[in-house]
């Protein structure tokens, strides 16, 4: 996981894919901007908008899904209705049955990121709800490992 | 009030205001599609976005705010995330306080209409509560007119 | 249907299934009260619940679920967080595969109601998302029958 | 920040404040089971509701508000509409202007913790949307000290 200031330097260029989610009047809270549960929605959103067009996740029939078993978010700035969020998405890690998402929101027409997370999903057969021990499908695989992005080699 | 038979004949040409929603993972429920109270989230966010663009509405801060007092929807057919939704408006009336807008949810690249319905608001005073005797503003009833569409004369 | 007038004066003793919800942060809206799409969330909740528990509804595996066609809502009051809601449920009228429930808001210690709505239901089969010629199943029926409340009979 | 396996133990006796929340149909995704943002909703409404009751909060009027600065949160096991949530709250650390809450999620009678997390709250004045000088005012100190634990000390 990167440190708390080089997130905070996150550009849209840090992220293969990305989607526009118009906000919700119901986004905002009595504090008049977006409240910080609905950037896991819209994460939650962008991830699997990600793995049914390009992984070949299908939700309600599928053998295998995957289960959120831990989440983290910093959250930079603030977003207010009626913006356009921009959500971003890359992979951090994949591992045998898991993967390590990094999401970030951007605001339309706005440069600096608004907030940077970690979803980690473990994908898990139906039938028994438990990780399969051939990991995770091919087709799963294939898609995440194209927007995987591996940190800097270190300097030496 | 339009009756079952032509709300469901409705266009998106029927409408003078369109904007693009892109569902949320969460919009979908046990049965696989968005569930039913998703639908007012949405009409409520057109409204409010065509408000605060286009009267002059400012919710934190304005004199005046709308106050939902009716609301009613008809389903005709289903709509499932990730598809991108549209939402349509059009006035169908306007009071002394009140406007009764009319709202459409299609599914963008699809046709037919996914539902109708209308929400009645009340504009009321943020220090009272209450509908004040001079009715509305003069900039959210301008910005309603615009998009204010007249039931077709009846033949004689 | 019952009249605006009608509706406004419903006590808690209208209703034969009353449940508690405690209210949401994000609930409220920019305007310090339960956002209107928020009532709809609750009244499918308290519907359902009673469908699962006392009906027989198995919602991710049953041969019929329920599809709301029809939604409409009066609001008479306004409810905010962190109050507590009661949701009264009875059932106005059963047809051979449709349902129309009123629900009712009330906040716990406060006596008037603070809206009432009707959802229309039409329970269809898993297979084919249509209503069953044989209508709704046996255990639906008997269910739905033990808190329907027929009008008074007219005057004469 | 203590351990994942020492979370995994925790018992409702750690935490001096819960509460019931009874879950929503919508709460639970096309996997059947509670959406994990779900969770954070739960979260921030048990935080408020007690910051409202016992700290002196006033959301849309008060001097100051707290704003989420960071969130994580890890998830032992599911839990399904209908049933009825607890949430427990602790306070972990406070410092000039901020304060860390530990929130569990329970499910009414079952043992077993479902899921722990941590939120970041800065609390900002609402004229300058920042941390002022001299941190946060007396009655959220007060109130939030009430159910701060201590961890143990280590032994040496």
């Amino acid at each position: 996981m990167s440190g708390y200031t080089q997130l905070k330097e996150r550009k849209r260029g840090d992220y293969p894919y990305i989607l526009d989610y118009r906000t919700r009047w119901s986004d905002n809270d009595m504090y008049d901007h977006m409240n910080n549960s609905i950037y896991n929605f819209l994460y939650d959103s962008v991830i699997n908008t990600y793995l049914i067009e390009n992984c070949g996740l299908d939700p309600p029939n599928g053998s295998q899904y995957g289960m959120v078993v831990h989440s983290h978010n910093d959250y930079f700035s603030s977003i207010s209705f009626p913006a356009c969020a921009q959500l971003a998405l890359r992979v951090n890690k994949i591992g045998n049955s898991s993967v390590t998402y990094e999401i970030a929101l951007f605001e339309k027409g706005v440069e600096g990121v608004k907030s940077v997370g970690e979803f980690i999903q473990v994908f898990v057969d139906r039938q028994t709800g438990r990780p399969n021990a051939a990991g995770m499908k091919a087709s799963l695989r294939q898609g995440l490992e194209r927007i995987l992005v591996k940190p800097p080699s270190s300097k030496l």
